[in-house]
């Protein structure tokens, strides 16, 4: 067990990669601190994730307008999520360092809609098919407040 | 499925009862926007629960403020977390509506302590040694900012 919580931010992690446009995204919602993009390996169907464009390992070391601006978006994608797919849920995770269930090391909070009855996907390790997340994204872009 | 998210508060739920002082609590922290006391049913030891003070559902119908007030307060308990128990990191979960996981319908964050190879406990229903609750909750409060 380490006494320290390891803070260091690589920016070689995918996300900052899709910041700076060398990896591509199902773009959901962007303004001026935050993205929010589709997970590609989804825990259920509309699976989004929403990140801040400045840099931050996690939720130990985020600055407080950081976490006010993903707070803030994470709930405009859930209630897009709720409309969108007409989910009866929404389960939110953030996870933090390898322990806590981290692995790409950019802040991320995960906005997962919810359906009666049906458990979340375990982690196969396996990308969801890219014509299907386009396809959510553009679901949830269009219940987005215009 | 539900086309309308269920917004409505209800303030007989038991965090209600707890910020009226009808319902004892294992009080780590507040400020004048929330409270955070443990989890009397935890996932993992020192799991803490963090409420605004004020009404709100959950994510769904939260103000700006209760969220970026939550989330804060989520950070403190979170870095306290980290150094109270030599955590390996920290889950967050934060669950709305019955199909995403919520059981108590007062807007609540889940910082749990997390450490290398130990899964979260699965939900018993069996509420944790109060004592063991009490040393938890001074600990934490021992490791908050002075």
């Amino acid at each position: 067990m380490s006494t320290q919580p390891e803070t260091a931010y690589d920016d070689s992690n995918v996300f900052a990669k899709i910041l700076r446009g060398e990896l591509p995204c199902h773009k959901v919602y962007e303004n001026d601190d935050v993205l929010a993009f589709m997970d590609i390996m989804p825990r259920g169907d509309g699976h989004c994730l929403v990140i801040p464009k400045s840099a931050a390992r996690n939720w130990l070391d985020a600055s407080a307008h950081q976490l006010a601006s993903v707070a803030e978006a994470a709930q405009l994608i859930a209630r897009a999520a709720m409309k969108a797919f007409k989910a009866d849920g929404i389960t939110i995770q953030q996870f933090n360092e390898p322990a806590g269930g981290q692995v790409v090391f950019h802040l991320h909070v995960h906005v997962i809609p919810r359906f009666d009855g049906v458990p979340l996907r375990p982690h196969t390790g396996e990308m969801a098919d890219q014509a299907q997340l386009a396809q959510h994204a553009e679901t949830l872009r269009a219940a987005l407040p215009g």
